[in-house]
């Protein structure tokens, strides 16, 4: 059978991943679980291939990695060798890399290495602390496909400019990771490096779009990482793979070399932001380290706003949104809602309901701003290399209407638009509430393939508020999360609702799955929501519950 | 003759102006002086109409007239009066309004001088300040027409956010003034209230498209205006009355409520600004007042940036742009900035020269940006009254691509607006200027209908740089303007620059026009381009020359 022209460029795309695998580090098969074993993330310790110290080292936070640095207790080298290691580890089974840049890694480890001994300083804030990078975002000289066979041979001319500012920082980067063709699901698959699955459990997506970094997170492939958000492509991966993830502001990260296919496209701005495998405090590490090297002065359509410093309180408005109105959560989400509820009221923070304000005015508004040449130029881009488009790529490009949009139909929506985040901030503003926490998504993580329903992440990039992704600390319980007698009566609003309900067949279907959830700020109220982000899962996981925050 | 229908509605226009003219303080015609009579900026103090008590308060800046009342020294109520008589009379002359506001000034200065008894203190920092408004800024259960006679009955719900700061900082709103059809000139024409004429020439144009504000500056209706700006809107007005303006950075001032054709477009944003009759200073307590109360707080889509305070500094370096590389300006101009750099050099400033960067390539992406639907919503507007388009709403309207530009070609060009954006910012950085002092226009003001060339301002828009115009103090000279040998042998560049260079056919058809000049500064630095504007013409009019800045 001969391949297509799509197929043989595509293997391009793989030669590049496999050529980059360093392969002193790989397990041979016959040391690999089986691939009907669903959870991994015990492996890294029985696979035998990561020594105490480098389990240690990969099991601790950036902010944790850089103080031991700091204090020479560690050096740079012997932090991202760790991390390659269990990234190479994690990619024989989650298949999440699209690219090791081990060698480059190393050598810069090495040069960070060799300038604390000179000086006995850091180079800056991130000094050593290994970062796996969603692959559309540029490195010089090497290809950059954003998931299309098209571009799997499309050499950038430079550094993304939040890699710039990272590298100054002291970031080391170790690994390229996947991401779905178009880079519009919730899923992670394409037509190169295929499909990215879930560390706790392989039969489930770890989100997407930016998946690979879900895995490398749920792995802990490296403590940092970076991922792009246009519709919840940061928080669904975080949530699903039981990580942290923050969809800052728009115009606060720096865009500039991050390749999309439609470039200049403005109706809807994606955002890059952090993800994290253990703590708020490595997003917030990562925020600050971009925004004091002011971004700004190079990309100027960003906002000149430093990043600030909030203590942390516990004198805040919560509300708790149970449902959006249009999709009801999966019962382990309003388990863990509810487990929220019990432990912030008992904490001391105020906490109410949140009634959700037009959130399926607000989907129809975004979903036609997502692609408003009616998806052209994404179809273009398959023609091109004559890739078949896969089936999470149809469903959102069902998303636009059937012709492109004219001039006075996405100026309309795009008026729309900023009415629904004026109106959404003062909705917020008039109830006092400052955070909402709510679900990530209707399922704790989804089936492969199923990632379907975008609102309860989406909804907060059209009223553009700052949102983060946190672990609750539980995860889908096979006793506590069986349908109740009232669950199985319940009568869904429409088709939507009941797809999604309807997927809940029971706990066993998510086995092991965490529960993320969603914490909103108000509007550029960046800090703060890290800040509560912070609070919230502290006093859920009753760490410091004796602190007088 | 029987009327056309839009004749009919462009009418109600009309009434509503003359209905609003406080009939007490017009002037009868034989004692206006002749049509012919071409200055008439000196006309208040002959009419006999403002006591010297008047006549001393409407010479008084905003910053002058505050700290006045502040001491009881002067009611909001006499201070309005005074303005509202000179507003009348240079509607007389100049046909600036649309329409006046006097009983709810008067009330409303009242109601801030009982505040002021009562509490010995002002409101705000504008407490009793008039400001004249530009007709498309909302005021509620009133009409708002934008120059379109197919608007001229459409009542407001809501007064423009930019009002109701101003409103609680303490400003009396006393005048509305006139704009272009399409708000699309740089001269001021209308199908509905007809021309505006320029103060200090009238057979010259005030400027447009706020070019009602521009008069009403140049005439001191007002120690504040409020105007807008695409193109060079605020600032040609400015420049041609022999006043100040400023045009800040996009997404700074809030432009909620004020009324455009192609409302929720986005490829090129307009902002909304302060002009001025009397000081830069006026200008910074306008932004200020706007800026203190967290704007950006209830328009989302704002930069959450406070107004802060840049102290006075000749440490600067000022490039002068003697030219933009395409339309070569005219004699007064170029004497005007040979002045500048005399004084500023004189003064210890750094002053070099300044190459420009792609103006024309930077015309090409903002005339496409203008029109990206190629005015179809612009025609439909004049369609549905069946007014005819006037010659300069023509004349902009032909800078659009002959049919709507397709997502691709917008995209397209908002990336290369970005990256123009980007690219200049970088060069500023790069040869380490602080502002660049340039023409406004080609013309210190331009001849009634032939403001034909946009690029001098239009290209501080694609670059969103900060940009202040201000009184160069010099004026177009019968003697020392006339055109040298040399000029006469001048070659232009192309037929753009040729039909500009020859409407100079010398200084007697620019009679008593003031020559403004436009600092622009580096990208979001609003606040020290207005110090700079301050200092430079400081400088240039000699005054506080001794001052250790």
């Amino acid at each position: 059978m001969s391949l297509e022209r799509w197929q043989l460029q595509a293997q391009k795309g793989r030669d590049i991943l496999q050529n980059s695998i360093p392969k002193q580090w790989l397990l041979p098969a016959d040391r690999l679980p089986p691939v009907s074993q669903k959870s991994v993330v015990e492996f890294p310790r029985e696979s035998g291939l990561l020594s105490e110290r480098e389990l240690k080292i990969t099991d601790m936070s950036a902010t944790a990695l850089v103080a031991e640095m700091s204090k020479g207790n560690m050096t740079a080298e012997e932090v991202v060798v760790a991390f390659l290691k269990r990234s190479v580890l994690g990619h024989q089974l989650l298949n999440f890399a699209t690219e090791f840049m081990a060698d480059e890694a190393i050598a810069r480890a090495k040069e960070l290495d060799e300038y604390y001994r000179r000086t006995g300083r850091l180079v800056g804030p991130l000094h050593g602390v290994p970062i796996s990078v969603k692959e559309h975002l540029s490195f010089k000289n090497r290809t950059c496909n954003t998931g299309y066979v098209a571009w799997v041979d499309k050499v950038a001319t430079e550094d993304a400019l939040l890699i710039q500012l990272l590298g100054k920082a002291g970031a080391v980067f170790h690994v390229r990771t996947n991401q779905p063709q178009s880079l519009m699901h919730l899923c992670c698959s394409n037509n190169i490096t295929g499909t990215t699955v879930n560390p706790y459990n392989r039969a489930l997506t770890p989100g997407g779009s930016s998946g690979g970094e879900g895995a490398s997170m749920g792995f802990r492939c490296a403590p940092l990482g970076i991922g792009t958000d246009i519709g919840g492509s940061i928080r669904c991966p975080a949530a699903f793979c039981g990580a942290y993830g923050f969809r800052p502001s728009t115009l606060r990260n720096p865009g500039t070399g991050i390749k999309v296919a439609s470039s200049g496209q403005e109706t809807i701005r994606g955002v890059v932001g952090p993800m994290a495998s253990r703590s708020v405090e490595d997003l917030e590490l990562f925020q600050r380290a971009v925004l004091e090297q002011e971004p700004w002065d190079h990309e100027t359509s960003l906002m000149p706003v430093p990043w600030k410093t909030v203590p942390p309180t516990r004198n805040m408005t919560v509300a708790i949104m149970w449902d959006d109105g249009w999709v009801r959560p999966h019962p382990p989400i309003t388990r863990a809602l509810g487990y929220a509820k019990e432990k912030l009221a008992a904490a001391g923070v105020k906490v109410v309901d949140w009634e959700p304000y037009k959130h399926k005015h607000g989907w129809e508004v975004i979903s036609a701003l997502y692609y408003p040449d009616a998806g052209a130029k994404q179809r273009e881009l398959m023609r091109e290399s004559g890739e078949p488009a896969r089936p999470l790529t149809e469903w959102a490009l069902s998303y636009s209407r059937p012709s492109p949009l004219s001039h006075a139909e996405t100026w309309e929506l795009q008026e729309q638009r900023e009415i629904f985040k004026d109106e959404y901030n003062a909705l917020l503003k008039r109830r006092g509430v400052d955070f909402i926490l709510s679900p990530t998504y209707p399922a704790a993580a989804a089936v492969m393939g199923e990632s379907q329903y975008w609102n309860y992440t989406a909804i907060w990039n059209l009223a553009d508020l700052p949102s983060a992704v946190f672990p609750s600390g539980l995860t889908v319980d096979p006793k506590l999360d069986v349908l109740s007698e009232q669950d199985k009566k319940y009568i869904p609003r429409d088709e939507i609702d009941e797809r999604e309900w309807l997927k809940y067949e029971g706990p066993e279907r998510y086995e092991g799955a965490p529960v993320g959830l969603q914490i909103a700020g108000r509007h550029c109220k960046d800090e703060e929501t890290l800040m509560a982000a912070k609070v919230v899962e502290e006093i859920m996981k009753g760490e410091k519950k004796d602190s007088k925050l």
